[in-house]
């Protein structure tokens, strides 16, 4: 096995990562100049186009769509639809993303190959070059080198990317020596048209018209239909996830968790936790979260089809949910008036402090520091004779349970009312030193 | 005025507070024994309930259910009811919390007459007597000195402390000096009863008899059972605004926001903001929360008859909510595993490292410490081999960007796989201290 792939395996760079080698063309050559490398013109836009995809992906559903206005949808036949629908939807998402792309669990050879069936019949490439370009969007998030990069703008990351050529050599590589290792992987990589026209449209369109004569309605829907929207629903977790909804995790790149998304693409939604978690076997970490791809691997592991089913300890995972929301609150408090800072403020004695209180001023000491509560005296919650009668005090004790235990808000406020640092700290500090050096109050200084 | 009420204030206490002394009985003696001294036997509980209230708030209510069954409900009487029911409640809201027990905005004297009128017509007692005790519950909240304090059951918050008999003398003493100088309030408790009578059963059974001949229906529906209602609804600002909800600002105390006692109370149900922020008119703070108090106070100031509008800096308000998501996440922070501290692990030199990892350990430095990354090769999302190229290096430049830029998630799990600090730094420290030194790098010491 290793042996026989390790034919095709192509040069390993010091970073571990190697160019991606289509097995197909064997006379294949990234160091040939590239047709990306020349600006789109009116003369050769045709060129940029990659045709092959571009029938695939919007041409044959074009088709396909117009051909229903003469073929009629019987129920049998929507039912099949949709239940290939998750079939094929599975096989990326359970096969291509969730065990080949990142490993995050180990499936039997039975099941391995029910994937692969359903990657084929979702069209979407085979699982060694899907993989293989995801762990480099993986490695290069929302850089250059990202195949599927949002910075891109978002139809790009959806469609734009398959539709227009891309230039292998701006790509970031990869390392699949684990999937070149993979029978199932190399086999449908081999032969690959072959498993697309069998699992896409050949196998629907014999069971719905073997199973009730609807050749044509199993082509048209089970097939060419089922086709666009799966692959439409698959494309929106390089573009929706990186665009809609919250980052619990990490804000610095493009991943964004959302339950449309998660509806949208079998639970791919939980975006943001998956860029951080890769390797974890679930994208929605809570139960009550809809990650149908998850509960279908847990189901595959109760019938000991899938083993080794890897998460991420919840510690991990909650100290990178708690570091997120640190870090928004830091940036929240500094956009927000903690008061001058104590550095900041002049140092005043405490007779100065009495003289200027009986002057007029309304100062308060609290804690060593001293404030100007004159603006505040008519807005007082607690009344205006309180707070007057603490001016020219020191109120420290008064104003932390003396009196009242003030709330945090009346500390906030507190602080942005700071006037000047009391020499010496609280009142009762300038006594106690008074006292010992068995001077007058009024002469200390320090 | 003040010299009219002069006569009726208390005592007052070095703390600023006084007694409360109703203002009709000139007998009032605080320091006579009180019934609540003596424990609740058989024989005497009766002498504990308050009769008079137990009348107002639930015998009065029952016989107003019970006529129901003779009395029918004519739509324009249930119209007027409901009407009757908002101006009630606003006379509590607007005028006995907000106005004169908080003292949030001022009112000119005609919209004064309105909320006292409202307030009678509420029956829940004088605005005097109300905000007395009102501000004694914000001042002693949850504490023995609370008349309202939900630590002595639900129930106790909701009713009970109307039901039951209290001790005047072990409820928080507060100064309504203040109040005693407006001769609304003052009027209005010295002929409580009359005020009661008239706005809360002859205005409704007049209105409704005059207009569209439903004397009956009046006293019956927009009478009595209207006053049972909006005390009900009313009562849960000390009941369910101490139980139902999140508590955004401070959770030290009890009173806690919840939409749905905003519902049932006119707008008063974000009761935690409220009681951090006490002298703001606004109990909602956002425009889509419902407030229909705080809509009432800002129209009447549109109209001229309320002035002086209180608000609590957005700086402050946005201080407070910061806090208390800090709080919360340095609780969530302690209970999490974030790898043993640097000065618990031993200091390991450079050799010392190679040579360990050589003889079998999966050691991998990362800016001056040494892990042990052997049970966490197989699942390393970027695969085996490039995890195991590092064991035995300084790896702080591939892990922070060299080969892949980690997310914090591995920085996070890094930390639990510690298990000795490099002496002398990082790999580069020692080559250039050895450099400078011109020894051998083996044979540094420190
Ligand atoms: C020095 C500046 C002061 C500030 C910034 C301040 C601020 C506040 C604030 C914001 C409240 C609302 C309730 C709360 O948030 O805890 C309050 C309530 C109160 N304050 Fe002050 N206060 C000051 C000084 C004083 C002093 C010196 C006294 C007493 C001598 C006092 C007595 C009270 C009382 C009794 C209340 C309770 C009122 C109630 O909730 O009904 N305050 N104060
Ligand atoms: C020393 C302990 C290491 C830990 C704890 C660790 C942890 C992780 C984690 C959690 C990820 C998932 C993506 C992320 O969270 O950023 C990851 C991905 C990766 N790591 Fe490491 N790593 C370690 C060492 C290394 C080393 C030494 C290399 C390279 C020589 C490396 C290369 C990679 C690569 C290339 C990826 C990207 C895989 C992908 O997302 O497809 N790691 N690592
Ligand atoms: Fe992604
Ligand atoms: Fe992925
Ligand atoms: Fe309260
Ligand atoms: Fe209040």
């Amino acid at each position: 096995m290793a042996s026989s792939s390790a034919a095709v395996q192509a040069e390993a760079f010091p970073d571990g990562t190697k160019d991606y080698v289509p097995l197909r063309k064997r006379n294949y050559d990234i160091k040939k100049p590239h047709i990306t490398d020349q600006p789109i013109t009116l003369k050769n836009w045709y060129q940029h186009v990659n045709w092959l995809n571009t029938f695939f992906i919007i041409g044959i559903p074009l088709c396909g769509l117009v051909s229903t206005y003469w073929v009629r949808l019987r129920w049998e036949t929507g039912v099949f639809a949709v239940a290939y629908y998750f079939f094929a939807g599975l096989g990326i998402t359970a096969g291509y993303h969730r065990l080949w792309a990142h490993t995050s669990y180990k499936a039997t050879l039975p099941l391995r190959i029910f994937l692969a069936a359903g990657g084929s019949a979702a069209v979407e490439g085979s699982a060694r070059w899907w993989s293989s370009g995801h762990r480099a969007h993986h490695r290069y998030t929302d850089t250059e080198k990202d195949p599927y990069s949002v910075r891109k703008g978002l139809l790009y990351s959806h469609i734009g990317w398959m539709v227009m050529k891309q230039n292998p050599r701006k790509i970031g590589r990869t390392d699949i020596t684990d999937l070149n290792e993979d029978p199932v992987v190399v086999w449908q990589h081999k032969n690959y048209l072959k498993s697309v026209v069998t699992m896409a449209l050949v196998v629907p369109t014999v069971v719905c018209g073997y199973l009730w004569g609807d050749y044509i309605g199993g082509f048209v829907y089970a097939g060419i239909l089922r086709i666009f929207f799966i692959q439409q629903a698959t494309f929106c977790v390089n573009s929706l996830a990186h665009w809609l909804g919250d980052q619990p995790f990490d804000d610095r790149n493009s991943p964004r968790d959302h339950v449309i998304t998660a509806f949208v693409t079998l639970g791919e939604g939980y975006h943001n936790f998956h860029h951080e978690f890769p390797s974890d076997f679930r994208n929605a970490i809570e139960w009550w979260q809809y990650d149908p791809t998850k509960w279908f691997i847990w189901v595959n592991k109760q019938l000991g089809l899938a083993y080794n089913l890897k998460t991420f300890p919840q510690n991990e995972i909650e100290k990178g949910r708690l570091q997120q929301i640190q870090k928004k609150l830091d940036q929240k408090r500094s956009t927000l008036d903690w008061g001058t800072p104590l550095e900041n403020l002049p140092v005043i004695g405490w007779d100065d402090f009495v003289a200027e209180s009986k002057d007029g001023k309304a100062w308060i000491a609290v804690a060593g520091v001293i404030h100007d509560v004159g603006k505040f005296i008519a807005d007082h919650p607690g009344g205006k004779a309180l707070i007057n009668s603490a001016i020219g005090k020191d109120a420290t004790a008064i104003f932390n349970g003396g009196v009242y235990n003030h709330s945090n808000a009346a500390h906030n406020l507190l602080s942005t009312m700071r006037v000047g640092v009391l020499r010496g700290g609280c009142e009762v500090e300038i006594w106690k030193r008074a006292q010992s050096e068995n001077k007058d109050v009024a002469t200390i200084v320090d």
